[in-house]
């Protein structure tokens, strides 16, 4: 089976992207950098997105939507935001096609150029910062907490599926607040969302952390983030949560009169996750013979394959057994399918679910029933267990919780093995091109060094992470004095 | 209260532009044309988006997520599609911004254009049968039954809140058939859904039926349609199901194998409602002092509020009392508020959930509470009566329902007796003149006379009704012989 995969070993890059084709997740469209993300990868961003939306609610956040496009003036009023987008900005100048004098189809109507171009929102700051200003007067009018779940577009050439496309589908929370430090502690309570999203339905361990000044969103005055690791060893950005300042206040110049009437800018954060986190669910958890979905965001968490023999009486009781199964397990919340398809043998079935990641799958044949027992078997581990019909609902949603543990398990003491103190620039640069992982080493605190190992490794300072312990040292590449580690990676 | 908000008979469409604006649902944003849709409107989008999902899920349907971008030539493929659609098409040209070497921000890139301009999708066939010409190889691959849950784009230059805008969000579905009738049984189901939608949830009474070729969708062999009734006696088109035939499968190419081999082309349907169904909730049930939401998809559908005194004995009881009640209406699914926000009054209070529609509003206060009563106050008959605190939850609960039901019979009473038929032309235009609704009329059946009814009385044939009475007449304008009756209304 899954024989017509690439393996981890053989090609990594060529292994994922058969996982997210052949696991019928998304594919290329013909629009360049753009993709469809397909039923069965859709169905997982649903459940990711519905447990967010309801972690966001709970935390007091609010949805709303804001225009698709932004005019470019817009977009300038914040100079390092402009700075940071404007070399990937999909630009909208005309209106409306017509049909071309010379015939050979329609073209681009020259006298509907519009008058200011638009771009399509690559992120929605400034769109949502000069509509707070029309919200916002005084200290009642705050805070403001609006969560917006849209598509974006950051023109890119070269492009992964959901790792790195054009176009993504991501939700971004963004709000205003009347202090700095209520502010701040919004931006690390949405970080705690993620990082708790991350484990606990993901089973995806990761490191939180604050961006240095070269990794930090354009625009912020700091960018916390949460870093996980792939299989390979490379880190990947998982979220992020920024503390704006008044930057975007300024820009747009939103003031508000707080108790004492004083008038002062407000204070601003933003936070977002997008479908990416798809990309990173893959590599971290998925192995040789296809995907394997963590449990509590699997589409299908549960398949029944019946094996059926030439007895058509055998064949009613299996079905009505399948029936029955379906019906407990269903009243138990959980997702599952009975795939009696009559075109497809259990063989190719097996092999079709693997590849799809689907947690558990039960066959049920007639010798199984004659006993009273079913074959279970786990994607994680990929076991099998002959389990006893009785209770047998039971065995499987405590299955479902215990495969999500040890998927989050297995990851997170491949991550910890994963990271590697190293105190000279031979071991730094060794790790990095052998185990990989994080490599925790000191550094001077400059942008110059950062930019230069970066030039002669590939690492990136992944983040600094918080609570960090304070030690004194040297910085790998320069020597010179440092208060504390770092966490270095090559990163997606 | 309510005193500055427009009435109907003063300014219909200013009394509209006020419920939307006040009423907490949507402003203009600073791009033409676009909308942002605030806390309050998209609570109710979710609610509707919600019902509707659940409904396509039941119906077999998933969804997935097709790219914003159609390369310009691909809406050309399909003739009457591109004729109805280039008017109202943002084009990207540029995939980058610089740095204005004059100074003055940044400009476009001149040297960043798109060797083919893309169009921001108005809605999205011909990418998506772009799509399905991959995924359709055999009739085993059929049928396809998908939705998109996404934001579309149409130029417009005149543009109201909801009804009208550039921008907006909807739902499209896109399904692949192995034959003519069960793409047409697609159709048709799809028109009872939203149909059942409409009623059952908006509490807003529709009409089904097919349009003329005058008002069909680009695209289409047929357009179904459900039709409703606003209060000033215009229709609004609330959703439409297309019967594509096989001009998509034929312009993309798109052929499967069937069971005995012949290679055939593929049949389509598409279906979509939009966000417009918002202005239609509004128009429909709305009254002088404000909204008046349908409960079952009421972002808020009760809300508390207390009469607090001097004693802060008695305030306490207040608040617990409530809390007791939000307790238990919760466990009952509903959604409530406890409103004890110290820094407005009651009245002010009263006003402000009368204008956003609240379906029920609980008022608590000392004497109440000795009394054992609470007074409850219904939004859609303004009425308002002291109930008992015991099985108060019960109460309210049913209340929900009786307003809901309310609510639609209210509208069909209005909505029947708004359909007048006329035999003469001058009967057509007086009606039309006078109360407006749905003129039934006979109609010779040809686009000519459709069109010149449309200029003389700006009214068009809102659809031809299914099941419609087969009764042999003479055309209302031409005389001509005629065998039915259909349905004509200005509209918006």
């Amino acid at each position: 089976m899954a024989d017509n995969l690439t393996s981890r070993k053989q090609d990594y890059s060529q292994w994922y992207n058969d996982l997210v084709l052949k696991g019928g997740l998304a594919e290329h469209s013909d629009v360049r950098g753009c993709m469809v993300i397909k039923p069965y990868g859709f169905a997982l961003w649903e459940n990711m997105r519905d447990v967010l939306d309801k972690m966001f609610k709970e935390t007091g956040h609010q949805n709303a939507y804001f225009p698709l496009f932004i005019p470019k003036s817009y977009l300038s009023k914040e100079a390092s935001h402009v700075e940071g987008f404007a070399k990937e900005c999909a630009v909208v100048t005309h209106y409306r096609l017509k049909n071309d004098p010379n015939g050979g189809g329609v073209i681009v109507d020259p006298e509907a150029k519009l008058e200011e171009e638009l771009i399509v929102r690559p992120t929605s700051e400034t769109i949502i910062w000069s509509t707070y200003k029309g919200w916002i007067q005084s200290y009642r009018d705050l805070p403001i907490l609006v969560n917006q779940w849209a598509n974006v577009v950051r023109w890119e050439m070269r492009t992964r599926l959901f790792l790195r496309t054009a176009e993504f589908l991501w939700q971004e929370g963004h709000t205003a607040h009347a202090t700095k430090e209520e502010a701040i502690a919004e931006t690390v309570q949405m970080l705690d969302v993620y990082a708790q999203f991350a484990e606990e339905y993901m089973a995806l361990p990761v490191i939180k952390g604050v961006k240095t000044a070269n990794e930090r969103f354009a625009g912020a005055e700091d960018t916390y983030c949460i870093e996980a690791l792939m299989q390979d060893g490379k880190a990947l950005q998982a979220g992020t949560s920024h503390f704006l300042g008044q930057n975007f206040a300024k820009a747009f110049d939103v003031k508000f009169a707080d108790k004492n009437n004083n008038i002062e800018y407000v204070w601003a954060t933003s936070w977002g996750v997008s479908t990416r986190l798809i990309g990173a669910l893959i590599m971290a958890h998925s192995d040789d013979e296809g995907l394997v979905m963590p449990p509590r965001i699997a589409p299908l968490q549960v398949v029944i394959v019946p094996i059926y023999n030439k007895d058509a009486e055998a064949r009613q009781k299996i079905d009505d057994k399948a029936a029955q199964l379906v019906k407990e397990l269903r009243a138990k919340g959980i997702r599952v399918k009975f795939d009696n398809d009559d075109t497809t043998r259990p063989g190719w079935k097996f092999a079709e679910y693997e590849l799809r990641g689907v947690p558990v799958r039960i066959a049920l044949g007639a010798r199984d029933l004659e006993n009273n027992v079913a074959e279970v078997a786990r994607r994680d581990e990929k076991t099998k267990t002959s389990t006893s019909l009785d209770g047998l609902t039971d065995y499987v949603s405590n299955l479902l919780e215990e495969i999500q543990q040890n998927m989050y398990n297995k990851a997170l003491t491949f991550r910890n093995e994963s990271i590697t103190k190293v105190d000279s620039w031979e071991e730094f640069v060794s790790t990095l091109d052998g185990k990989g992982g994080f490599v925790a080493a000191h550094w001077d605190g400059t942008a110059e060094t950062e930019d230069k190992i970066k030039e002669m490794t590939k690492a990136t300072i992944r983040c600094i992470p918080l609570n960090n312990e304070q030690e004194a040292g040297k910085c790998v590449l320069t020597g010179n004095p440092s208060t504390q580690r770092v966490l270095f990676a090559r990163a997606y």
